[in-house]
């Protein structure tokens, strides 16, 4: 570990934190929000775009010379080598019905692999955290995967988007229905790979999630015991990436059936 | 309203105060814990027959003519034709996973008829309750359904258990996700049903569920301008029932996918 990578996985924990006290003020008053439709199941908000804009200040502030890729705003090229990849809240659907199931995500990319990440669950107070190669932890306490666990013996996460055809999730539920196993869904791709990594799921599967979404989850997991599909690093940050995680014991199982499942 | 159901819906939520706050000791003790995945049963089992034991003893103290039927201990008869229905942690797999969605849930009911329910929601202090007739709120807020959606514009909870065939929630899911909506399913049916009568989920559906699960947030629905399939009040106290339940606008497009899906 660099103390580059070091210092900027500190500095992401503080940005997310403060990104999650403003993202919480707006959750709380969400009756007021004015929302805007931005095409099926997918909205965006004031506080979304407020929130991103929180987040490249700071970290132009204190790393001016990185890049920063973020769902709600256009990329900012940089020089040092590293690029700060933003959600400002995964789980806007949540976010906007009032539900307390999002997060602030902030993965730091060198070369196309994820160094370090941070998903921050601010209405629990849980601040999900790697490094790569130095284990995972939520907030100070270091985190697991479960283990000694068959399918049937706990919840597999499962997501879904309007960004691939139907066939895949519909597939996806009936095989891990018909084998005895259960899928959970709770709207938010990035909080439940940090359940993955906190040993409260058995794993995560989505055919199709943006870099912003997964990459911190993705470290998260992999750090906390688990295993995942590894994306192409040349092509994640532009086109995302399927993501297939879970406890290293499950991780054949699931990979297999959602090979079966997409196709 | 009589004034024996309002004492004891105020009673009601008294206890289940009490109860979540017993169920939270436990809850926030899970992290502290190294245990198998044998030992989580234990310990979920310990904390289901604690709070339900708090809560029989808080009913029968105050109201020792009342029947009480709860998921953990055997049938307390009565004979005041009220009967008490708790399910003391509703949402045990999320409660042993140390994931924040699980409720304690009251139910009164009279001649096979739900009057008075409550849903506590002792993480986010939350605590939904209604009275028959007298509308429903969220602590003291009035709550209502939503309104003004389609079935493609927010989300539809689900539940399942393996007290059914496995076809039925395969079907709805493929149902929903081929008409462009999107499940939900958190592993709490009560929780769930609150989130729809607090306007956060479009509606939810359960091929069976227990009297103690889904009476008091059916009720609930019901007092916050949504529709439920009335249950057979001979038999849902013993039986259980099919839970079909959704804002005024979704209902009929909702019992039709789901009477399709469990055919």
């Amino acid at each position: 570990m660099s103390d580059a990578i070091a210092i900027r996985h500190a500095a992401a924990q503080d940005f997310a934190r403060k990104a999650g006290d403003l993202a919480q003020r707006y959750f709380d008053a969400f009756d007021r929000l004015t929302i805007d439709a931005k095409g099926h199941q997918d909205f965006v908000s004031e506080a979304d775009r407020n929130v991103e804009a929180l987040l490249r200040e700071a970290i132009t502030g204190a790393f001016p010379d990185d890049a920063i890729l973020g769902e709600e705003d256009s990329p900012k090229p940089g020089t040092s080598g590293f690029t700060w990849v933003l959600d400002p809240i995964d789980g806007t659907t949540n976010f906007i019905h009032g539900i307390p199931g999002w997060t602030v995500v902030i993965a730091l990319v060198q070369n196309g692999e994820c160094v370090a990440g941070v998903i921050h669950d601010a209405v629990h107070d849980e601040m999900h955290h790697a490094i790569r190669g130095k284990g995972a932890f939520c907030n100070d306490r270091p985190i697991r995967v479960l283990s000694g666990r068959s399918l049937q013996n706990g919840s597999l996460g499962v997501g879904y988007s309007g960004r691939v055809a139907e066939t895949g999730i519909i597939n996806l539920v009936r095989l891990v229905v018909e084998r005895g196993g259960i899928f959970y869904r709770n709207g938010s791709g990035a909080l439940s790979l940090a359940l993955v990594a906190s040993g409260r799921l058995l794993g995560y599967v989505e055919e199709h999630m943006n870099a912003w979404d997964c990459l911190a989850g993705m470290l998260l997991v992999t750090e906390a015991g688990g295993r995942v599909e590894i994306p192409d690093p040349a092509t994640v940050l532009d086109q995302g990436c399927r993501v297939i995680t879970a406890t290293a014991e499950l991780y054949d199982e699931v990979l297999a059936l959602s090979e079966q499942a997409f196709g």
